[in-house]
Parts: C-alpha cells; structure tokens; sequence
C-alpha cells in the first residue's frame, strides 16, 4: 500500500513540507508526493536538504533520501514565485488533488494526504473553486461530507461547516444530525477502542428545556435517540460550553458532534492550532489535510512546521490499520 | 472601604467556600457576607474551621478567625439540607442578593461578591426568576447587561447570552455591538494597561467577505468603525476560530468581543473551567461572581474549591483598584 502526497500551491510551504519531512524520515509509510518534479528540486536545493527528487508516472514508493513525484509538468523552474499568487500554481494545485483522488478512486493509492491549496489562486483558472473537500466531494460524487478535525486531544466533526450562522441552525436537522453522528462514531471506531461520542446542543445550556430555542428538543434529542436505537455509543445533546471540558479534561469522551463551524473549530483551534488534522467524512476514499494554509508570508524559507503534515499522515495510517492493540 | 460576599444557596457550597477562604486569609480586602448566620456556624462546626462567626446589622469587617455577617435569619438550624433544594433556602439566597444590591447602591459596601443560587430553589418562592444577573439588574434599573467571563488567561463579553441562537443572530446589530465594546474596553482598561481588544465575527471566518452571511458587512464592521472613531483601542471582525488563539497563545489581546452566549463559553471553560469569575457589565455598582453553581454533589464536605471565589474577590479589587503600576 503506497500513500499519496500533494504538494499544494507551489508558492506556498507545500512543497518544503513534504520535502522536510521526508528528510527528517517523519513519513512512516511508503508515500508518493502529486506534484511538480521542478519545484521540489528548487525547493530542496534552495533550502539545501540534500534530497534527489525523482519523477515517476505511477504510483512509486519514495526511499530514504529519493522523494518520487507524480510530475504534472505544470510549473517549470521560471514560474515559481514564492509568496506570490499565481494562476499557473493555483490551476497546478488542482491538478495534483484531481490527480490523486482519481488515484484513490482507483485504488492505486490508499489514501491521499493534502498539502495547502491558495483559493484566490486557484479561482484564477476556475473562477467556480470553492475549496478543496468541495472539488474531492464532487469528483466522488458525494453531495454532502463533513469535517473532521483530529489533534491529540480532541476530535469533533461538524453538522454544518461552511455557511452562515442562520444557515447552520436550518441545516440542524434530525435526519442530518443521525448522518453526521453514524460518520463519526464509524471514524471514531476506527482511532479508537470502545469509542464515547458526545453530541452538543445547538443553543446555549442546550436550550434549557426550550427556554432557549426548540432545536434540541426538536431536531437533536431525537436524533440521539435514533443513534442510541441503533446502538451507537452516543451521549447528547450536552451543553456546549461544558462539552468539551468534558471531553478533554476529564476525558469522557473521544468526540464530540457540533452543530456549527465555529463549535469545533473554536475549542479545537484553542487546544492545537498548528498539530490540526482535518479530514472529509462520507467520502468513497480516505483523505486527510493539514489543518493550515498556504502561509505564504514564511514559504520557501524552511521554518514552516511539518507538525500538521505528520499528523495528518499519521491520522491516514491509523484510519486504514485501526486502533492499536491494547 | 468594605465588600460585600453573599453566601449563595445554604444547601450548596457557598457557606464552606466563604469560610474556607476566610480560614486561608485568601481574602484580601475587608468583607462582610450577606447570609444567615446559623447556617455558617453549622458549617464551620461541621468542617472543623475553628473560626468564630460574628451576626452584625450594618456592614463590618471580618477579621482573622472571625467571620462577620449580615444575619437576614431566614434559614436556621433545623432547616438546613445540604445537597438538596429548599424553598427556604432558595428564598433566603435572594434575600441575601437583594440586601446586598442595596447595599452597593446605597454606598456601603464597595462591591459585591456573589455565591452560587440553585435557580430552581429559588424558583418555589420566586416562579418568575430568572437569575442572578436579571435580579440585579432589575434592582439596578437597568434593562440592558452583558456577562463578561474573566480567567487568567481570556477575557471575553457577550453581545448576547442566554437566548436562543436565533435570538442571538437577530441581536447582533450595530447599536448592541458598539455599546457591548465600550462596556468592554471600559472594564479591561481597569484591569489591564494599554489593553487591545478583539472583536470576533458572527460568522465561519467572520463571513468571508459575506459569503457566509452579512452580519459582518452590515453590522460588525460599522460598529467597529464607531468605535475606533471614539478612540477605542479594537480590532475586528476577526475569524471566530483563529481570535482566542490569538488572543491566549500569541497574547495579541487582552479581550474577546463575542457576538453568542457559546463563542465566549466554550473557549473560557475549557481554558479555565473552575476558576472562571462572572461579571455583569453595565450595571451602576460593581458585582462579581464565582463561575460555578451550588455542586449540590459535593455541598458540605469540604472538598470544593475556593479557586474561583478568590479570583471573582481579586477582580472585585481590581476593577476597584485599577492596574497595578508598572
């Protein structure tokens, strides 16, 4: 089994990572890097890690020292701009993704690890990019996935991610909540043994029996009654502003269900900005990202953290082989 | 100058946390507590504090080993129940608030420092209580308060707290927003020098732009102009889930202006879940308050933690005192 790798936005501190890592020997299984063979040579004389950058046509495990790329061609020598948004990167990113989800699709690599993409430089060439988990999601075919957000001390995944406030409180549906709690628990089982999920409330004090808003009462509770009948290890819905205490401190629980972007983002952000993992649930295949952006302020200067990377492929690994044994 | 601790619900945890931190010499101003007296000198017989508890009609000072106290003799020997709701109690924990308001109105006492109601204890006597908050300032005049959550690490108000979410979106409008940030800038400036202060968007990432919703555009933004149009040192809107990271790891600011009840909670009590202190803003006399409840649980044996009563106390100086020199 070989994992896949894509480099991101080659203005950014994709390619670096990658590189990094691989020297450092961080990346604990076989992996191949989506990419431009051009720019990770720059990029590894520049910082002089002292790498060979091999460039391969299928999936080929790197070794110890050789960093094989998936070479897409796209950006050569004279088109690498660090820091800078550029058309040519920002379409080249998308094709490392479009690349190695069809790879994934395939079954020619067992999970693919996503380095940052720059959205203003990608809707460049496609003025309709909304994001990467949006562009894997439609080439899979699946209308409707969730984030994941995985750091050593925390794991939540979101009913609603990517849309206004107003709008995530229309999208609390009982239907959608059983949805995003089965996705969990099954992405929970597989990390952990004898996994506790928690479901938060939507509403503060989770509406205090209806005194603040119906939607646990209506949506929620039921959905976490439809979750218990189906023998999920579920708890909920729980006051937000405990939940999480709860999970984290006292160690109740592995994850927690949010109900909007910012319920899990907020408190997992807090606890682990730079360690982040972000992963799509409902997807056909498996892929996990670093949970950072393209920082193009430090790219290209080899400070950037590999911290997010590693866990991320670390997160891929645990996925596919499951929980160690205890 | 004097300050003034109610005891809270005589079925909780206020009476021993009163008379442990007394004990410990952790408070460090004169005080008085507003309580009933038979209820403390069971405490202190049943937990082996050694202290003396002295009834007084007017404020005074407690001294070392003795505790003074405003006695309303409401609750006495033979109605006191630990660990379980009383309409005797619940009545008598307003009574003590309720003197202790007029006190603070009248001058007496400096502030006051307030110890857990069990709300529902409360309620057999009072059926339309709502809290300790909406009691005071009810008692203040004053339609309009906002909590502040203090910890050691964050500060955050609230545009909004105990409504629905929807409530909450609908409360998010330009006036609320600039008088929440005044209030705001106006406290921390008695805590802190210089302070900055960090205004977080409604919505996931602040709108981006108003792709996810206008609240931002239309509300947010205006009000931070006012405000930095009155000279007031605030920055915002800022990403919900990036403001707190910056605001406790990278120390960029003192406070967080949030806009619902969870964005301040959730990452307030997971930071510092039992030494959080809670103040209203906006009131004529100053009133802080432990973060906690009655722990029925744990009420009487001696275990709870003075943690957050010491630090509601400090910040009670604090605010009074103003920033330590420099």
């Amino acid at each position: 089994m070989i994992y896949g790798i894509t480099m991101g936005d080659s203005s950014g501190v994709g390619p670096e990572l990658v590189l990094q890592a691989a020297r450092a020997g961080a990346i604990t299984r076989p992996f191949v890097v989506y990419g431009d063979a051009a720019v990770l040579r720059r990029a590894n004389e520049q910082l002089g890690y002292g790498l060979a950058v091999e460039a391969v046509a299928t999936p080929t495990a790197s070794r110890p020292g050789v960093v094989k790329v998936i070479d897409h061609g796209i950006v050569g020598v004279g088109d690498i701009r660090p820091g800078e948004i550029s058309e040519r990167s920002g379409l080249a990113a998308r094709m490392y993704v479009e690349s190695a989800t069809r790879a994934a699709l395939a079954g020619e690599i067992a999970a693919m690890v996503t380095l940052p993409i720059n959205k203003e430089a990608t809707r460049l060439s496609s003025p309709d990019f909304t994001g990467h988990t949006e562009l894997i999601a439609e080439m899979c075919g699946v209308p409707d996935v969730t984030i994941m957000l995985v750091s050593p001390k925390l794991i939540v995944t979101h009913v609603s991610t990517h849309c206004s406030l107003r709008e995530a409180i229309e999208r609390t549906r009982r239907a959608r909540v059983l949805r995003i709690i089965e996705l969990t628990c099954d992405a929970v089982a597989r990390l952990r043994r004898n996994p506790r999920v928690a479901v938060a409330g939507l509403n503060p004090h989770a509406g205090e029996h209806g005194s603040f808003g119906r939607e646990e009462i209506d949506e929620i509770e039921p959905a976490v009654a439809d979750a218990k009948a189906k023998g999920l290890p579920v708890e909920g819905p729980l006051p937000p502003d405990t939940v999480f205490f709860m999970a984290v401190t006292r160690g109740r629980f592995d994850a927690v269900v949010c109900m909007y972007h910012d319920q899990g983002h907020i408190p997992s952000k807090l606890l682990d900005f730079e360690g982040g993992v972000n992963m799509a649930l409902g997807l056909p295949i498996l892929r996990t990202s670093v949970d950072h952006g393209t920082a193009f302020d430090i790219a290209w200067k080899g400070v950037a953290s590999t911290t997010s990377l590693i866990a991320a492929f670390d997160l891929a690994v645990g996925l596919i082989e499951g929980p160690a044994p205890s």
